[in-house]
C-alpha cells in the first residue's frame, strides 16, 4: 500500500499516461459525469478531445431511458459536444437492442411503461408496441363487474421511468406480464434515483420497476447499467 | 397418514364439533371467504349464526385499505350480515392502530398513498394526514431547476392500495422518507392481487409499495396480512 500511494503522488501523470495508453474504450456514465441537469461539467472538453486524439474509441452511457440516443445527440450538441449516436447508449436503445438480439418475432408487441426514447428506438428496431406516454391520462372505473381487455399478442413489457406511471399502465403491463404466456419483463433501468432537474433527486426507474414487481412478483431481465448486456453488446461491437 | 385419513373420513362432524369447541376466536378473511366482489358467498350466513350460538369471538380481516371498519361495515349490511365495526380488523385501521400503538407525535403528519379508508381511520385515530385521493391529480413540471418541496413534519408515509397512483406521490412519499429523519414507511399489505370487481384479478397494494421501495431502497413495516402486529393486536384485545 505504502508502496503505491508513494509511486502514485511521484508520478501523477506518467500513470495517467500509462492508464490511457493501455485502455481502447472510454465508457463515461452521463449524469454527473459529463453533465450534472443541463450544465456542462468542467474539464469534459478538453478530456473527451484529448482521447480523440490519441484514437480513443468513447461510449456514452445513460441509464435515462425518457430519450432515444438521436435526442442525447441533441443535447450533447447542446452542451457544444460533438457526439454520434453509435457512441451513445442509452437504455432506450438498450430494450430495442436486446429484443433484436433475441430476435422478438414481428408479430408480436411491447407494451411500454416509460417515456418517448423507449418508443423513439423501438420504432427504429423496427419493433410494433403500445402504451407510453398515450396511456398517461387513461383511467380505470372499478365498477362492479367491469374488465379490462389487454392485447394477448403483447411479449414484452418494458418498464422504464415514467412521470406520468399510473394505474392504468401498471394494470395493463401486469396483465400482459401475467397471462401472455412467455411475456418478457424488461426493465431499462432500477435506479432509485435519476436527475431530472438539477435541484434535487427525483424518483427513478427503480419506482415504476418496483410496482410492477409487486403484481407480478417476477423479476425483471435489466438491459441499463448494471447489466451484463450492456457490457457484451459494447465488446461485441 | 393411513391412519389420520380413515379416521377424517369416519368421523368429520365430529372433529369440526371438536375444533369449534376448543377456538375460542375465529379469524376469518373476506374476500373469497366471506364475499367475492359483492356477492356473497354461500353457507356464510349460516355458518356466522352458528358460531355466534356457541358464543365464539368472530374477527373479520381484510387487507383492502380502501375502506375504513365503517365502510366494511356497511358493505357487511349490504350483504344481509350483521357485524360491528370492533369485528372489523381492516388493513386500512391498522395503520391507524399501529401508529396509536408507538404514540406517533401529535405535532407529526402521515403522508398518504392510499385510498379513502386510510385518511377516515387515521382521523378517528387523531392523526394528522396529507396526501390521499387528493393528490390524484397532481402533475410534476420538471423544467429545469424545479424543485418540490415537501412536509417536514411527515413521520411516517402510508401506502396501501391507489387507483389514483402517480408520479407526484411516488416523489412526495420518497422525498419524505429520504429526507425526514426517522420518517416510517409502512405498508398496509404488499398484495399482489386485490379483488377490486369480480370480474379478474387487479394489480393489488403490493404494486404502489414495490414503487416506493424501489426509489427509497427501503424495506416496509407491513400493518395487514401476514404481519405480527395484527396477531398482537387481535391477542391483547
Amino acid at each position: 500500500m505504502e508502496a503505491l500511494r508513494t509511486r502514485a503522488s511521484a508520478q501523477p501523470l506518467q500513470d495517467a499516461d500509462d492508464l490511457i495508453d493501455s485502455v481502447e474504450t472510454f465508457i463515461f456514465d452521463c449524469d454527473g459525469v459529463i453533465w450534472k441537469g443541463d450544465s456542462l461539467i468542467d474539464g469534459v472538453p478538453e478530456t473527451l478531445d484529448m482521447l480523440r486524439s490519441k484514437g480513443k474509441r468513447l461510449v456514452f452511457v445513460t441509464n435515462n431511458s425518457t430519450k432515444s440516443r438521436k435526442q442525447y445527440g441533441k443535447k450533447f450538441e447542446t452542451l457544444g459536444l460533438s457526439v454520434t449516436e453509435e457512441e451513445i447508449f442509452a437504455s432506450s436503445f438498450a430494450a430495442a437492442a436486446y429484443l433484436k438480439s433475441i430476435n422478438f418475432p414481428k408479430d408480436k408487441k411491447v407494451y411500454v411503461i416509460g417515456e418517448d426514447g423507449i418508443l423513439k428506438e423501438l420504432e427504429l428496431a423496427g419493433i410494433q408496441y403500445l402504451g407510453g406516454p398515450e396511456d398517461g391520462g387513461k383511467k380505470i372505473e372499478l365498477k362492479p363487474g367491469f374488465y379490462m381487455e389487454h392485447d394477448e399478442d403483447v411479449g414484452a413489457v418494458v418498464v422504464g421511468f415514467d412521470r406520468y406511471f399510473n394505474y392504468y399502465k401498471v394494470q395493463y403491463g401486469t396483465l400482459c406480464i401475467r397471462e401472455n404466456p412467455g411475456c418478457l419483463f424488461i426493465a431499462t433501468n432500477r435506479d432509485a434515483v435519476t436527475h431530472l432537474t438539477d435541484a434535487q433527486e427525483w424518483a427513478g426507474g427503480g419506482s415504476m420497476v418496483g410496482a410492477i414487481g409487486g403484481s407480478t412478483q417476477r423479476e425483471p431481465l435489466v438491459v441499463g447499467k448494471p447489466s451484463t448486456f450492456m457490457m457484451d453488446y459494447l465488446a461485441d461491437k
